[in-house]
């Protein structure tokens, strides 16, 4: 077999939300489409892909470098022991050939997307929704049959902050997730703890709340912070400080009682890596949370995950960023923490099959083979437009 | 004043030489002109900027996110408070307009060559040299009147490689060079020492030589390079692991009792930070190499400079990848220890004004204002031909 075809596109993934550190109203994402010889009822076998919200598509580097390799690269050479079906680490290699180490932002984007559509098309090929195949590869065939999702949200309401969050909230309860997220930072620290109670109100406890900076804060902030809502004992207390800043996440790890969160604008196993062992993160009770879709796709995510469980962190502590059915296949195949999802903004990209429900904080998986776009309709409308 | 016109192009970089890592027959480069209303001598200023080797160009991201955003600006939210000349402070602020933190990868290397053009344009409209500008505002009016420069070379020539290695050295003799540099880790141990010795028969003394594996080694081979050259008494060993592998690099410093170097591939303040705390570098007798032509510009250069003395690292013990004519301003304007440059490839990007010699190992500096690429011909011409 061989991959025929590859194309890209950039999509917009704008929205009206604004958390502490940018406005996504110019926020665009890549979409990507694998093109294989393979025929499954009568149709040929494309794999499709996009990367995750936040750092904007990445066309230049998908023309110009990954893409451009992949169709220079000996079909053979990218195949499995088999032959029937693409090795998607080799395709990988060749995708990242005469890349320098280091330097691990837009090229890990515009790779997560290429690299999602080229296990999507794997799993297709074999026949298996993703999730079951990652399980069988690297996890000895077990896998979660439901994965803990949380919305991603908690955003500002300028002149209506109390009620407006308040609803919001309350609509996610509605909707059946039991954990939520809110954005903190946006507003002085009097307002946040406002804002911070009335979400409290609504969901019952804190422990059922976390909180997100979204990397914003000095020392000085994330200390103040940490301090005026430690009593609040919150689920998870998210990017207080500069995701590369180590130093400081130590410090916080130290002052801070409850558990903390970061990772997500980390894009390669190298950073992970330094996170856990240099930001004095506890494994018993604090999370990390690389994004497959904007750090090189699934293939760099089974190894962050390999490289946390040297390290001594089990794969429960990783909760994945993005919200794609990416992050819920790897999730539940490789029975990891669950996932973000984003309930109001990032359509059609954000979220899982269509129609599924949560059910107290949890979801269920798609039986359908590969990712399980097809079952998501905007999503597949836009990624029919590409190829298909 | 206002800028009134934006321009990029990429640029060929395409060399036949190949690192321990990759190879630069596909190499490119970004060029960017920045058009200003300022007349001097009855043409507009213009400056120029584009990025270093081994990152490829930017147009994506430049024509995409970084250019339009300048375009949009208040062009009075641009200017210093004269209102005369350009702030390159607050131009770099606009451009990384709602651009996440972490990820400083291809987004930087975009940005370093935007932000040079910016700082060319500043110096021009200050009719003044780039390096004294730069010493006036951040350096005490202080400068070098020649800074320290070596090539970065020492490739490998299949088939003759002894004979192919000396006559490289003895040409960078012959020009002036007092120190050199080869690559090791494209040969085996027992080849590459032999390469070494035959160096240093050119060059008279290990401690004239330096040594760059280009962060390709893993532990078992970084300790065995390091243990096998340590009686050599070079002049350093540089990147003999990944880049980000802090935990690994301070173990060799425990280790290899010569001077280490590496930084090249850390593109922020806050990476450059990273290596500093955790890497194990020693203030001392180690060296640290960012490459402002790809980390962000001249901008997040001095911010790098400016952090790592908080961190008690001396301007010093700074040399700058790249062997631009950024990076020779900023070494000469801040007294940093010099720069490497690349006789042999890379032309007409690298290097310095035409006709300027090296003697002993020093270079000295053009009376031009800006940067001084309109004294270095090749190049000068590929800027008209964008902009000019």
């Amino acid at each position: 077999m061989k991959i025929v075809d590859i194309r890209e596109k950039t999509g917009s993934l704008k929205s009206e939300m604004r958390n502490a550190f940018i406005d996504f109203s110019q926020m665009t994402v890549s979409l990507v489409a694998v093109v294989t010889d393979v025929v499954r009822d009568g149709r040929p076998v494309i794999g499709y892909g996009f990367c995750s919200n936040g750092r904007y598509a990445q066309a230049g580097i998908l023309r110009e470098r990954l893409i451009p390799r992949i169709r220079a690269a000996d079909p053979k050479s990218l195949l499995d022991e088999s032959g029937d079906n693409l090795d998607p680490f080799k395709v990988f290699a060749q995708m990242m050939r005469n890349e320098k180490p280091g330097g691990h932002g837009d090229r890990a984007v515009a790779a997560a997307a290429l690299d999602m559509a080229v296990w999507d098309a794997v799993a297709k090929i074999a026949d298996k929704p993703l999730w079951r195949l990652l399980s069988e590869r690297f996890n000895g065939g077990k896998a979660d049959d439901k994965v803990l999702v949380y919305p991603g949200g908690g955003y500002y309401y300028g002149g209506r902050e109390i009620e407006g969050l308040k609803a919001e909230m309350q609509g996610y309860r509605d909707a059946g997730y039991r954990i939520v997220k809110m954005k903190i930072g946006g507003a002085d620290l009097a307002t946040d703890l406002r804002r911070m109670e009335a979400a409290i109100e609504v969901v019952g406890d804190g422990g059922l709340l976390a909180v997100d900076a979204n990397g914003k804060f000095d020392r000085a902030t994330a200390f103040a912070y940490g301090d005026a809502i430690a009593p609040l004992g919150l689920w998870w207390y998210e990017e207080a400080c500069d995701p590369l800043d180590y130093a400081l996440q130590a410090e916080l790890c130290q002052r801070y009682p409850g558990p903390m969160a970061t990772g997500e604008n980390l894009f390669s196993r190298q950073d992970m890596d330094n996170l856990l062992r240099f930001g004095g993160l506890r494994r018993d009770k604090d999370w990390i949370m690389p994004d497959p879709a904007l750090a090189y796709g699934c293939t760099e995510g089974i190894r962050i995950m390999q490289s946390a469980e040297a390290l001594g962190w089990p794969r429960r502590r990783i909760v994945l960023h993005g919200g794609t059915q990416l992050a819920l296949a790897m999730s539940a195949g490789l029975q990891m923490g669950g996932t973000e999802t984003y309930p109001l903004v990032f359509q059609p990209y954000g979220g899982f099959a269509d129609g599924v429900p949560v059910i107290d904080g949890y979801t269920t998986l798609p039986d359908a083979p590969g990712l399980g776009i097809e079952l998501k309709q905007g999503l597949y409308a836009e990624m029919r437009a590409l190829a298909g």
